[in-house]
């Protein structure tokens, strides 16, 4: 193999209960805890769990609280939480979370809607988040949102975004993760953002978070993991999809990263088997189809209609 | 950019007449009439339009002969057809379609099932295939079927697929693709048969075919574009998933293909906003939604639910 330098290993970071159902009608807790054990068995080493943000914004995920209190039994498992501010930050340390996903938005139109201030005041948030993380024994992640495109403001100049990353290595932050989050991104713009990062941030850690929206989530992985990526966020079944726009896919499926990624000889220590059976959970959970084309298609062995070329 | 050695161009055979319709109800050949001619807008210059087998096993492509009466009108693009034997092979030619793809299945099992000869017996008929078509002006490409995997017999054992492409070669056939015939392949196993084709038959064309069945089709793509493939079958909206199997994915979108090789500076000819076009009178022809994920989600700008990570 001369032209896929691929890694012997890659970090999966499972977001389906956070980013794949915050947009979902709020699921039972009791259900939620079924999807979360499902995920757990498979083999998956951290998962993003919940988020800590306004309950009227996403109701999905108001008992963030209640969640947080059944995290003990995984003590194998790095459980984080996402967080949009300093608030948000105190109410996931307090709930016994540490480990925290800071949204920081590039792009000043989503970071106004979405946070409610700009991306300059977003950023100047990170060292608190950084020291309040730290103080209580954790970490924190600074994910920047509409990396590189925003769905008010077009393409996010690369200089947005790396101001983003000069801030939270300034602050102390511990990761960096890019995230396309209305799925435009695409794989040769991937790499060249995450060449950027690199170059701006030497030695941090720099995951990338893709949303499978117009099909290409699966070739940016492939095209990050050339560029020396290491952590990719995946969601269970593929779910992340917004309810209101039938059809459109969610974030990347962990089964199919992990389908194709073992295939290379890559090792995640999630089993596809049980991503599998978590996906049937998950559908269940949230009572409607999964975006995740391997999760419909099943592994290699199918019936064989009339010729297929 | 130095991880992604992408090329500069890419030639992509639109197959969505064939393999998109194949197993569909059939079309009337006035619809299918209008989604070839949004097809020729889009710009491509190959369009696999039909092909030439028993209308009992295909009904979906029983009026090929009529079909071939209407291409005259678009001198510039270079159409072929589909043919499983030599009786195949004359019946287009006398149609008028000189430019054929011979399929031979790497499997035994599909080759029976699919063409009511082994392997070795539909490789035999090479010679005489590509004679017929030589003498008609014509060209052959031999499209090994089951190239990776087999739905009866599992993996294909490498040496089964480079036979048949040693008998392409040995036979005088013009080009080589390699069938991801039931959507299992994955981008490491792709780019290794690949290479190992290209050693068997130095200087012969190799294309890709590739199914988007379990969510790595674009990975796939992006993958042996990397490894110096420069044909791509691809279809219009995706179409091509088993009607029997809803949700199933088929070709690999155009679309999506064209979507993320622009954006990485490949040249195909092809037009974005003509091929979502022709996904919507393809959507049409076949009277049901189409698996492509850009199809559904459009362009880059999309309106903004609740927080997106």
């Amino acid at each position: 193999m001369t032209v896929l330098a691929l890694p012997d290993r890659i970090d999966i970071r499972e977001v389906g209960m956070r980013d794949g159902l915050q947009l979902e009608e709020p699921v039972p807790l009791a259900d939620k805890l079924r999807m979360l054990e499902a995920i757990v068995a498979t083999g998956v080493r951290r998962v993003e769990v919940t988020s800590f943000v306004s309950p009227r914004a996403v109701p999905a995920l108001a008992d963030a609280d209640e969640v947080a209190k059944h995290l003990d039994q995984w003590p194998d498992v790095a459980f984080s939480a996402l967080v949009a501010n300093t608030r948000g930050a105190v109410r996931a340390i307090d709930a016994g979370i540490a480990d925290l996903e800071y949204v920081v938005s590039a792009a000043d139109s989503h970071s106004r809607a979405n946070a409610g201030r700009d991306t300059a005041a977003a950023s100047a948030a990170i060292g608190e988040i950084v020291d309040l993380a730290h103080d209580a024994g954790g970490s924190v992640e600074v994910i920047v949102a509409t990396a590189w495109d925003c769905p008010f403001d077009g393409p996010t100049p690369p200089e947005r975004t790396l101001d983003v990353v000069r801030a939270a290595f300034g602050h102390g932050a511990d990761r960096l993760c890019l995230g396309d989050t209305i799925g435009t991104v695409t794989p040769r713009r991937a790499v060249e953002l995450i060449e950027a990062v690199r170059a701006a941030a030497p030695g941090v850690e720099v995951g990338a978070h893709f949303h499978d929206t117009r099909g290409t989530g699966q070739a940016n992985a492939l095209a990050v993991l050339l560029a020396g990526v290491r952590q990719l966020d995946a969601s269970v079944g593929g779910l992340g999809g917004c309810p209101f726009a039938p059809g459109a896919s969610g974030n990347i499926a962990t089964e199919e990263l992990v389908y194709w990624s073992e295939d290379a000889g890559i090792e995640s220590g999630v089993d596809l088997a049980a991503v599998v059976a978590a996906a049937r959970v998950t559908e269940r959970a949230v009572g409607h189809d999964l975006p995740s084309s391997l999760f419909r298609a099943g592994g290699r062995s199918v019936p064989l209609g009339p010729y297929r070329g």
